[in-house]
């Protein structure tokens, strides 16, 4: 099948709408006319902050995750509401999970975290300036902060004990911006 | 919610077992009683791998994908059939996908890639020693392979032109490996 040529969409059926967004199937005909039906779970996208406490220093979350049963690392993330910017989610998730309001935030990248199935697309931001204040997770949030030097953080890359994908590509970009290599 | 204390799964509900996993409700009591239902996306898991033509050159897909209706940059990847080990999963993608069969596969890291809410683990190598055949893609992939320079392939991702999770991070353990700083 040519990349010019892409399948044609024929019908989406959603069969759960649900806090990840829209859980479906799509019926498509392939360019030579075979049909054929892909799940599609359309996200309404993310936004994910590293904060940087000084020139060296970041905060990170331990954080339980129920979907692999266990406790990853990662940075603190969380879905777009509706209509907004990816920016301000940011910024909210940012104090809602760990209190810090930041002065100052720089995009540095996005990805798409599993496009086989889900157009799931999380944006990447440097938060800096930060002051403290309380944290409000969500009730099913269970999370806990640690202050983390970023060059520590990338050699816990290196080990493979952060293996989150947003939290990964965050830090390397992280290292970037701050003229710390990866 | 501390993290010593994670939620308790009372039920589980698979609403659709499809291509891509099983898509269910978990109902889970928090420590303080309160009750919450929470999406879970059971994936099997899958293998990425970085395929090196010389100590330079690597092989990249141009691919379609129909969830975010557009054409991205990937390394070659795929699902883990059932039983099936992260090693043959690469080694097999890889010849599907390009039809290059490796002499040599490296482990270099694994990702998860959404854990709000699926385990998807995605294994990620480095190939080398490759001897071409052909290609035998599925009728519903659609692809087109490029020799690219892996440190072009590393300016792609400064410049945001790859943001495929799994090949930026596959990317930078591979820049690793050969010893190129990402």
């Amino acid at each position: 099948m040519a990349l010019d040529q892409p399948p044609r969409e024929l019908a989406r059926r959603i069969l759960h709408k649900g806090a990840v967004g829209s859980y479906g199937l799509c019926d498509v005909e392939l360019p030579d006319g075979q049909r054929t039906t892909l799940v599609v779970l359309a996200h309404p996208g993310a936004a994910a902050v590293v904060p940087f406490l000084d020139a060296r220093r970041i905060v990170m979350l331990r954080q339980y995750r129920h979907a692999i049963g266990g406790v990853i690392w990662e940075i603190p993330a969380g879905k777009l509401d509706a209509g907004e910017a990816p920016e301000l989610c940011a910024l909210r998730e940012l104090r809602e999970e760990t209190g810090y309001s930041a002065g100052r935030l720089v995009r540095s990248g996005e990805i798409l975290t599993a496009p086989g199935f889900t157009d799931e697309r999380i944006h990447l931001f440097c938060a800096y300036d930060l002051t403290p204040g309380s944290a409000t997770p969500e009730p099913n949030e269970s999370l806990e902060l640690h202050e983390v030097e970023l060059a520590e953080a990338l050699a816990m890359v290196e080990r493979g004990e952060i293996i989150d994908a947003k939290t990964i590509v965050g830090l390397m970009h992280a290292a970037r911006a701050v003229g710390l290599r990866a």
